[in-house]
């Protein structure tokens, strides 16, 4: 059972309150890989920078993440800069420096055809296609978006809408591609465009399944050291399609596991900068996080 | 077992996106004393004008609620008039007339004087005072507050709340009391000042209740139609504290079905203008709605 995945390497800047990374290894692909790797096996479709040495790579290594469909590119690096807000709910970008990831073709290697589980991270939904097209065999399709997309290319993205199973935004995203503010109307509306299902996170609220008829929805973890929220969101997917990908069956129990890896693998990530966090996580420590926010949000019949 | 519940009473003017309502009984005693009576006794403690007629009398007729302490008092009852936005998630105050709530001084009568639980909604933290000071016996006090208290007059909030056991504010309303963003470290904070828990709402994120060591969440119910949600705040600490003042023992299970009902109760006070999904309701939709919140949050063992 493995996971296909495509998108963005970057190296970021990230400033918030409580203090400042230069040059960490960022990129939704990144977060999602390090996440999902505690699962299963990753297959990256991705490209980087000449400058994107061994100590860049070592984020990947040791981990069940295959590189093989990594591109290394004359340029530099996707390069990203961000500060957040003193109560980390608002980020400024202060810069966006595609470099690479401008001209980005996807291509993957010939292992990589057969996936059970296709994540096609954010990116121009031509890319999205594209990958689509190359993977002869695959279980799931997930993947993920953004406004940019949405407001620029809404067409694309509907052609890669129709290829999807279960869509992976955040509520806001959820709101803008469905035209609706309500968050049950605005799942109901992406269903009929073609994921049967739509996993919509919330930052600091907590993430919604929307399967079918059956909704779940889950707080938080309500963490007591916020430190940077950078990749929270991909690393939530990472944990969630990382959980799918063991998983045979789609039934709801499942799903709703899937859901609380998620949240898990995106409540270590904001404990520290980057990647930082989720790099010297234990299976234990998952496994722990699981049940703490069971223990949370468990209450009993009346 | 009963409640004596002490706050205000107001004739509301609500404007909305989907419409207006005109001198609507609100205040939040109005919310709260509907909402727990369905659960409990509730004896009311509040000040209405000479134009608080027969047919604004009729919100509380029929249930579970004692009047005798509602003076009439010479003068205009206390007007609110509030406009939501688009979203229906920040509203503007388009006007507060006080009126005879302005020289309001609660008299409890004689019989209620032993109370099961006292509720100290929203007001001067001295009126708060005053009222603790005539009950002569009592199991659990709860308190409500807001920003104006925390600001103009923190030395007398802070003697009601060392004599309080349960506030039950909004995490807004929770931070600035604080001083911590961190909803777990203002929770602690608020805790060392005197109630030994304190119980958020989070408007349409839902709530959480921290006693003790323990920390319980839940998510809000996901409405389809939202339509005022004003009164959602007092209408969960109705359901709260009206659940606990049937049980004889605060036990971890209680509280946190306490919290379940609360967020029942908030959320059908968004179904339609001012109390009228409130005075409509069944005991079989509260039911009904408890068990569908635990079918939304729940999930299995790892």
């Amino acid at each position: 059972m493995s996971i296909v995945a495509v998108g963005s390497i970057a190296l970021d800047t990230i400033k918030t309150p409580f203090g400042q990374a230069d040059d960490v290894v960022g990129g939704s692909l990144t977060y999602f890989a390090v996440a999902a790797s505690y699962f299963t096996d990753v297959n990256l479709v991705a490209v980087v920078g000449k400058d994107f040495n061994e100590q860049h790579m070592r984020v990947f290594e040791g981990r069940r993440i295959d590189l093989q469909g990594v591109e290394h590119a004359r340029g530099k690096t996707f390069r990203w800069g961000g500060e957040y807000s003193y109560n980390l709910n608002s980020r400024e970008t202060l810069f966006t420096d595609l470099n690479v990831f401008e001209q980005f073709q996807p291509s993957l290697p010939d292992s990589y055809r057969e996936a059970d589980i296709v994540f096609l991270g954010n990116m121009h939904p031509s890319l999205q296609l594209s990958v689509l097209d190359q993977v002869t065999s695959k279980r799931i399709v997930g993947m993920d978006s953004m406004n940019l997309w949405i407001e620029t290319t809404p067409q694309h993205l509907r052609d890669v809408l129709k290829r999807a199973d279960i869509l992976k935004v955040d509520d806001a995203e959820a709101r803008q591609l469905s035209g609706e503010y309500n968050l049950r109307k605005a799942a109901a509306a992406i269903q009929k465009m073609g994921p049967r299902m739509l996993v919509a996170t919330r930052g600091s609220h907590g993430s919604m399944l929307f399967n079918e008829d059956d909704i779940f929805a889950v707080t938080a973890y309500p963490l007591e050291d916020e430190v940077d929220p950078t990749g929270a969101g991909d690393s939530f997917a990472g944990g969630f399609f990382g959980y799918l990908a063991q998983k045979p069956e789609l039934d709801q129990a499942t799903l709703r596991r899937a859901v609380i890896f998620g949240s898990v693998m995106g409540s270590f990530c904001v404990e520290d900068f980057g990647t930082r966090r989720l790099e010297r996580l234990s299976f234990d420590e998952i496994l722990d996080r699981y049940r703490r926010i069971k223990q949370l949000t468990h209450f009993e019949d009346i």
